[in-house]
């Protein structure tokens, strides 16, 4: 049986001047739409990213780890369909939606997890065509040019890095956060103040994972080259390819996987 | 000058059977909530934990990234007091807000960012009395037991883990997912199911980093001790001090730091 935790994808491997043609195995990453049924309405709660699997019991879960219901025995059953996960409340059992949260825009720091429905997740992303090129010779050094600025880094272990380079190796921005999507919105806040936007022609190195939602904020500032130190998901690689942005990933000082867009990668 | 992305907290550090009283630096969390100003009127956006600093550019970035704004010329000021970036835009300009993320209940799927005022990031915990100890000969055997159960992870790199262990060391649910939030979530879940509530005498471990969500996630369900193989963040030690949780950081095989409740832990 096929786990729905793992999806596969061919990759090209770059390992010094080497370069193989291979399949990679990837961390399944889709939408899920939890719902709420109670009092004979239906209301959705909100929208994560998610590896599949265990759908029921992360939809239980997160119900009562925020509060919304209070015991177990206060669902009466969950279905689960294409990405959707529909919690009915026993009868008589009233769901805790605090005042404030209901009502208002209902947007979120990371871009996806505070939509409440699947097709909100999607940002109107314009693909930008480019010429941008990057050696590999040069994109193996960008993470040793990273650590040396990365500051609070070395003190706490704490934090997620991005940074922009050009395709010459200059570090231009570099942003620290503790959520990895916020290091990118920081990045990309202060390239739009100092006017170098679009961002065709620079490269956006993560000091961690690229998921989705990373991927999307990079390709609403218009980036077509990333590179990630660690590893991608399923919905990384299908909307990098989407957009047509090269997506590197386990970029290391000898190797690097690219997954998407190798044309703009010399070796 | 202070930077506000550390923080320093009084730790015990444990190594082998030494015990040392110590300063840590912790990467800082704090929520920073976005509000638009637009036609003579003033709404939330998001609420999201991040690192202090560059909060105008985070503002800035979320805007445009999620397609609120187009532009960095749309924005006409952004002032920034107490954890509240505020950006007016210029008249004329309409920001984009999606029908499907307006008027709908709010939360999120970490349980932070799609919160769009601040107060409303608290779930409401109570705090649990229990006698639960744990050795830390035990302790520092844990990463080792959840490792060899992670199967995703070892083929993707990908995936982030939650385990629920008794005191004795036994591996009662492992989850993985992309999501450290959904992780717990799908953790939590299983556990209800299971009928294992409350979670007061059992330990939670987490395989990467310790944010404010995944602590508060963890008092809702009553855990009472809660370790990090990675560095846990300001507001994760603060709100673990708060519920009286226990919290372990950088647990590695002969060494770990006790930030809070260090009375449950014998060495």
């Amino acid at each position: 049986m096929l786990n729905p935790a793992i999806s596969y994808t061919r990759i090209t491997r770059v390992q010094d001047t080497l370069v193989t043609d291979t399949e990679d195995a990837l961390a399944a990453e889709e939408p899920l739409e939890i719902r709420l049924v109670h009092g004979g309405q239906q209301q959705s709660i909100t929208v994560t990213m998610r590896t599949p699997g265990q759908d029921q019991e992360l939809a239980a879960g997160f119900l009562f780890t925020e509060g919304v219901i209070s015991s177990v025995d206060d669902i009466a059953e969950i279905n689960y369909a294409d990405n959707i996960a529909t919690v009915t409340l026993q009868k008589n059992v009233m769901p805790v939606l605090q005042p404030a949260q209901r009502n208002f825009f209902a947007n979120s720091g990371c871009g996806v997890c505070g939509k409440t429905e699947i097709t909100a997740i999607y940002a109107p992303v314009q693909v930008a065509a480019t010429t941008i090129q990057c050696r590999a010779s040069l994109l193996v050094k960008l993470p040793g040019l990273l650590r040396k600025q990365q500051a609070v880094f070395e003190d706490t272990g704490g934090l997620h890095a991005s940074a922009l380079f050009d395709n010459e190796g200059n570090l231009l921005i570099m942003r620290e956060d503790i959520g990895r999507h916020n290091a990118v919105d920081k990045l990309v806040g202060t390239a739009m103040q100092e006017k170098l936007f679009p961002l065709h022609n620079y490269i956006l190195l993560l000091s961690g994972r690229a998921g989705f939602e990373l991927i999307q904020k990079a390709a609403m500032a218009g980036i077509k080259i990333i590179a990630a130190v660690g590893a991608p998901s399923s919905m990384a690689v299908k909307m990098a390819h989407e957009w047509d942005i090269t997506l590197i990933g386990f970029l290391r000082l000898q190797r690097f996987n690219i997954y998407t867009g190798e044309e703009r990668i010399t070796v």
